[in-house]
């Protein structure tokens, strides 16, 4: 196992009390006492402080795709490729045969924000969250939300009350390994139609979807 | 409307940006700047502070209750609970034919909380929520949380690899209106039963599940 401080300076944060930081590295395979509170008491630390920082990277973004960016922030595939950059299983206690899966690792990650936040406060909590998710936070483009138009065209349908758009294939085009398609949207209601393509249903939808936001826009 | 300066005093901040208060009491039937980017970031803040108020609360508690305890805490119903304590609807600003309903009560409940952590930080947040959260939070019962003995007995199985506990009325008593009922708790793998009654399915498996517990633990 490496040393412990050399992750307190990847995470920026040195403890005072370096049990904390023991115990989120310990796994419930492992013994006692394992970091499974710490885990309950990180996950609502990362929530608070990815919301905060979110709310103040995007001042024009609508609660909708601030609350999906936060999922995508939180969930385990990004704790647990997180935790890959720290190298935490480098510095993980897991029983002899248990396995280090992402979960683990994703788990072992919030415990650790839980010990920080324990710690030194949510302050200390905030600053690592926004050192270790920097790289996440940085790829995050609120334009590739707005591309979700299915979701904001279904939004808007049932906000007016009306139908939901329906979508329907229209053609394939190409080989099996080199498919495209094309998707109309319609929404009755409006007597208004769209057609998108794509290499896959769900991107020719969206296209359609787009097409569609266009035209009830204008 | 009443003044907002009597919902302070309620909530125990006094804001120094009063115009984030008014944008928390604004649903956006009442126009702009409405309170769901306030939401979003107080529904984070909440669910850090009501942890961090559990884990401490509770000392002895598992993740697993623990996480049961904060989600009936943060759900619509006991938002929409304390909002109502706070008499919020007399505070807030919806549109002329727009009902008020639980749902509008509880997102507004997140925005005010969201408000007071851009107001004052993390801390007043937390001091606000322990003060409108209190009876509830005093209302809570761990051993309340541990009758859920059909839970732990799954997570005891599912943890030892064996095949989870099996159900089956053995017999019903009584008229229908006021029946009981028998149930048999089987957990194959390791040939154990046990019996349980209730005057409902769900309380006969959950007395049979405890029962089981008990031969498990010995």
């Amino acid at each position: 196992m490496a040393r412990p401080e050399v992750l307190e300076q990847r995470l920026g944060h040195r403890f005072t009390n370096a049990a904390l930081l023991a115990q989120a590295l310990t796994h419930r395979s492992a013994g006692a006492p394992d970091n499974e509170r710490l885990e309950f008491l990180g996950d609502g630390v990362l929530g608070c402080a990815v919301a905060e920082e979110l709310y103040a990277r995007f001042p024009r973004l609508a609660e909708g795709r601030l609350t999906r960016m936060r999922a995508r922030l939180v969930r385990e595939e990004a704790l647990a490729e997180i935790a890959g950059h720290l190298e935490m299983k480098t510095f993980l206690r897991v029983g002899a045969k248990h396995p280090i899966t992402p979960s683990v690792l994703a788990d072992a990650l919030e415990a650790v924000f839980g010990a920080i936040f324990l710690d030194g406060g949510y302050d200390a909590a905030r600053r690592a969250m926004v050192r270790a998710f920097g790289p996440l936070l940085e790829s995050l483009d609120p334009s590739d939300l707005e591309k979700d138009a299915k979701t904001q065209l279904q939004e808007i349908m049932h906000a007016r009350g009306s139908k939901l758009p329906e979508y329907r294939v229209v053609a394939t085009h190409g080989a099996p390994h080199q498919r495209s398609f094309e998707v109309e949207c319609l929404v009755p209601d409006l007597g208004l139609a769209a057609t998108g393509s794509g290499s896959s249903l769900q991107r020719a939808e969206q296209q359609a979807a787009k097409g569609l936001l266009g035209k009830l826009t204008k």
